[in-house]
């Protein structure tokens, strides 16, 4: 999966740099590969001990990293997503076997989410290798964990070789942020401080302009010169590639309407002038719906085309209307280009705004206001519209919005912010509380607002105790229906949808945060008063109906109870 | 891994059976699972609900099975093993990706530690299986689940056609159990309503003599009848293989001395006068070591020497004395027999010294007292040895101990138990509470008293709240001194080896369980007391000093700590 890159775009400048200083060609296996972490901007990793992997923690203590110390490896890998997320690159430490085996989940959600997740997991000594895999933490042979983690990897390397091993972990490394994809470093215990020769730089190839650039250019300059109600669908990789600028330069050109997809939410600012919705087929606003789908011309840059990407495949993009861009992909009406460098591709496209072809071209935004929450008038029950409703008035550039799977993502979409994360795609529970302290450790300067159901809290809420032990002050917003809600509309009333209704409050204040309950409107307002001057995470458990969920989820779940019923007659 | 099976003898009775009634010929696939499942005595499921799952919640429902619905997925793999080692096959039912990639590490432990644990995943139907995997839930391709559980399997099926659903079934239930590991079976969620064909059953082939059983009966003979002292070391198979009465025949007849493994504690009744300790390498007792190693035949039925089994291949077991006989092999001092079935081998064992060349011999039992913890006389504080002391004046067929990986695993060695279940080979966190309530729902018989550490219980501990809800009454005694106690004593004291102290009695209550903290022996026996009448989950919060451990993880820590010194230079 490694192999085929033609672009040298995407090497990030600090690539470039000679690292150390010049006299020092000498390293050890460890300090060359934490080196490499830390020149991609990471300033923190995210891990749990074993013994396998101490030789990494002490080699990373001596290069001036931290570990945050999570209580469960499912919760390691989402906080290094959410961090990586925001860095560009984000690092999770395990152990072999009982650390490596039990993050695999979280991994596969960054894999189908596109997040540069790079694990490092220690494991048997090479001595050991030719033996049977009889020791502890070990399972069917010495390979396991690396076939295993090559399922859910874009890159994956065992190291057991020192000549071999400064250019592995590179590419592992390289691949990770070029492709915004997980990667997996497998270090025996016995080679982390082998001293080994620093490879020189190899600069990228200078490629040429990749074949069919031009024509493909010319091909979209054709199309959007000739649109009349053209509409730019965002997704997540505007955000992963770091191109929001070139993004946000080629709208105020064009000034053409902008909505964002599920998983690309926030990837173009929800503030910007021309942003007019989320775009999420028939579960979404359907003013939005409407607007995209009378549309001539659909350039979707930077968005899969996924099931939860289109809605439950419920979204019209018709493909004679579509020009898909993405880092897989480009394809325009009926055929497709050879692999074009996304990024190449947006630089081109920006130019021509500006001084090319489409210089000049003009197109208007229509007012579409954001769908309402149901609120009765000076409604004091508390209820999600009155959530959300609530939350709007509050965010702004202090927060930014992280949420696990269920109604706190599809009310959470109904949130203007300008950061957004969330397991959109993947669509794992447990993701919220994790993930919304790997953010705020990323770039404290906003506040994580996470959104959580009661089911994905009881997986992963416990990492409360992290912030508080980090001292950094997390809003949790609590859905405490006392059941996984989506399933039970998505089928029927049963009683393995029902969850035990913990004394959430009772749990915050155990694990050293705060806790608060709330049953009406006006109690929530007043948490949400007295988090502001929280210096630590808070929790505010919100007691709604069970009947009560989203319009989004509605409209979800609607669609899903069908093609399950279809299913399984 | 499924074929090359010589023997008949080990399918359960109940397989030989035809189920329901004679005209009912045809049924659904999902209904022909569950009814072998129900077959081989199982009584209730675990797990989680998700959308590509639920037909077969659906289907279980309408066979009478009830799950039980726990709060992650880690956990329902750890009760589904307990329950399994118990009933012979334990259950869990896990929705796709999600549900099925959060287990992994569990199903890993149950591979090494040979339970059989057979997991249930649902997956997107056939009809999409053409496309690309860019469902919710998915990673690289439809096959990346089933390709990752090939790893911590022993026998795998995903089930797309209806016409070998039914033997494919029937193959990994069968693998599962006569194997006694995990097995794995992936039912897209549009196969399970499809009406297929019943097979008839075929019974088992009726083999001969496996080649070599009387040869290595006549040596195995040869060897007992020139024993000065020989001694029976019990490994877990004889526990997982239902063997336990011919082995107490076996001792019965001979009154050999026996010791059991790490992973085999229990399988051999602690309560027998023959029965002298545990035999841990150097971990363990030294008398215990002492005896053995002074032994000159090592009669070792149903244990795997892996490093754990061995004490860190501390264990001297030198070949030349050594008979080792389990499901994968049988050596005889330096030569190995073609595969012969361990059962059939016990058979023929046991029949020698009934009223073959074995009958009459006789050996004698030497007196070991158990390794005494160390204790002040009239001690007050509470430690690791009052705990243990304690425990032992308690315990007695009203309970069984299931422990988690830490002190409270090699602490509880000293415990005398006829019902011990403990991850003792795979070494894997977070076992311990979920392992509990798995254990007490297969055998209400017992009440589970689980032993558990800190970083253990902040892993899965919020599974209180599903012993709560089930109305089961689990004791948990916590070894709280705030730290991976046994990552800081194989290394040093680092940042990273602390964990936060949680008010765990507060967690307690608010997961509706009872919690006490104590502080000294006399508060630790007087909460053991008032546990007794209590009817719900029960948590003990033990303050032990962080420079209190148990004499045989102080001899483990050392060991490993040598050996992790060796390799990260």
């Amino acid at each position: 999966m490694d192999g085929g890159l033609t672009s040298n775009a995407d090497l990030a400048p600090d690539h470039c740099q000679p690292f150390g200083q010049l006299f020092m060609t000498k390293t050890k296996v460890g300090h060359f590969m934490l080196d490499r972490i830390k020149e991609a901007g990471v300033d923190l990793t995210f891990g749990i001990p074993g013994d396998y992997v101490l030789p990494v923690y002490a080699a990373q203590e001596r290069c001036g990293f931290k570990t945050v110390v999570m209580t469960h490896e499912p919760s390691v890998g989402f906080a290094a997503d959410a961090y990586a997320r925001i860095k560009g690159l984000g690092v999770a430490l395990v152990t072999y076997g009982a650390g490596g085996l039990n993050i695999i989940n979280s991994v596969a959600l960054a894999y189908a989410e596109e997040s540069p997740l790079l694990v490092i997991s220690g494991s048997p000594d090479t001595k050991f290798r030719s033996q049977k895999a009889e020791l502890h933490h070990c399972v069917k042979s010495f390979e396991s964990q690396l076939k295993v983690m090559a399922e859910v990897t874009e890159s994956h390397a065992l190291i057991t070789n020192p000549k071999t091993a400064c250019e592995e972990i590179d590419r592992v490394i390289t691949t990770t942020r070029k492709r915004s994809r997980p990667g997996y470093l497998e270090l025996p215990r016995d080679i982390l401080n082998i001293e080994v020769e620093i490879p020189s730089r190899i600069p990228g190839a200078v490629g040429g302009e990749p074949r069919g650039l031009s024509e493909a250019i010319a091909e979209i300059e054709a199309r959007l010169g000739t649109a009349k109600q053209p509409v730019l669908l965002a997704g997540a990789q505007i955000h992963r590639f770091k191109t929001i600028d070139k993004v946000v330069g080629l709208v105020n050109n064009l000034n053409i309407p902008v909505v964002t997809s599920i998983l690309g939410k926030t990837a173009f600012p929800e503030s910007h002038p021309n942003f007019i919705g989320s775009y999420f087929g028939k579960f979404g606003d359907p003013k939005v719906r409407e607007y995209v789908e009378s549309c001539d011309l659909i350039l979707c840059l930077g968005a899969v085309l996924t099931e939860m990407e289109t809605g439950g495949y419920s979204a019209s993009l018709p493909q004679d209307k579509l020009i898909l861009a993405n880092s897989h992909e480009l394809t325009i009406g009926q055929h497709s280009y050879p692999y074009i460098d996304f990024v190449m591709l947006l630089d081109k496209l920006l130019k021509s705004t500006t001084s090319g072809a489409l210089k000049g071209k003009k197109f208007a935004v229509p007012s579409l206001p954001a769908e309402k929450f149901d609120l009765e008038p000076n409604q004091k029950a508390l209820s999600v519209g009155a959530m959300m409703d609530t939350l709007n008035k509050m965010l702004d550039e202090r927060y930014r919005v992280v949420t696990d799977l269920g109604d706190c993502l599809y009310a959470g979409m109904g949130l203007k912010t300008d950061q957004f994360i969330a397991p959109g795609n993947y669509s794992s529970m447990g993701f919220g509380v994790p993930a919304g302290i790997g953010a705020q450790l990323a770039d404290p300067k906003r506040r994580s607002l996470i959104l959580a159901g009661d089911g994905g809290f009881q997986m992963t809420g416990n990492e409360l105790t992290t912030a508080a032990k980090l001292g950094i002050n997390p809003i949790v917003v609590l859905f405490d229906n006392a059941s996984y809600a989506m399933m039970r509309f998505i089928d029927q009333k049963k009683d393995y949808y029902e969850l035990n209704r913990w004394d959430y409050v009772g749990v915050a204040k155990a694990l050293g945060a705060t806790g608060v309950k709330v049953t009406t409107k006006h109690e929530f307002q007043e948490a949400l008063k007295s988090a502001e001057s929280c210096t630590g995470p808070m929790l505010i458990d919100c007691i709604i109906s069970e009947t009560d969920i989203s319009p989004t989820l509605k409209r979800l779940t609607d669609h899903f109870g069908q093609k399950l019923r279809a299913t399984a007659n």
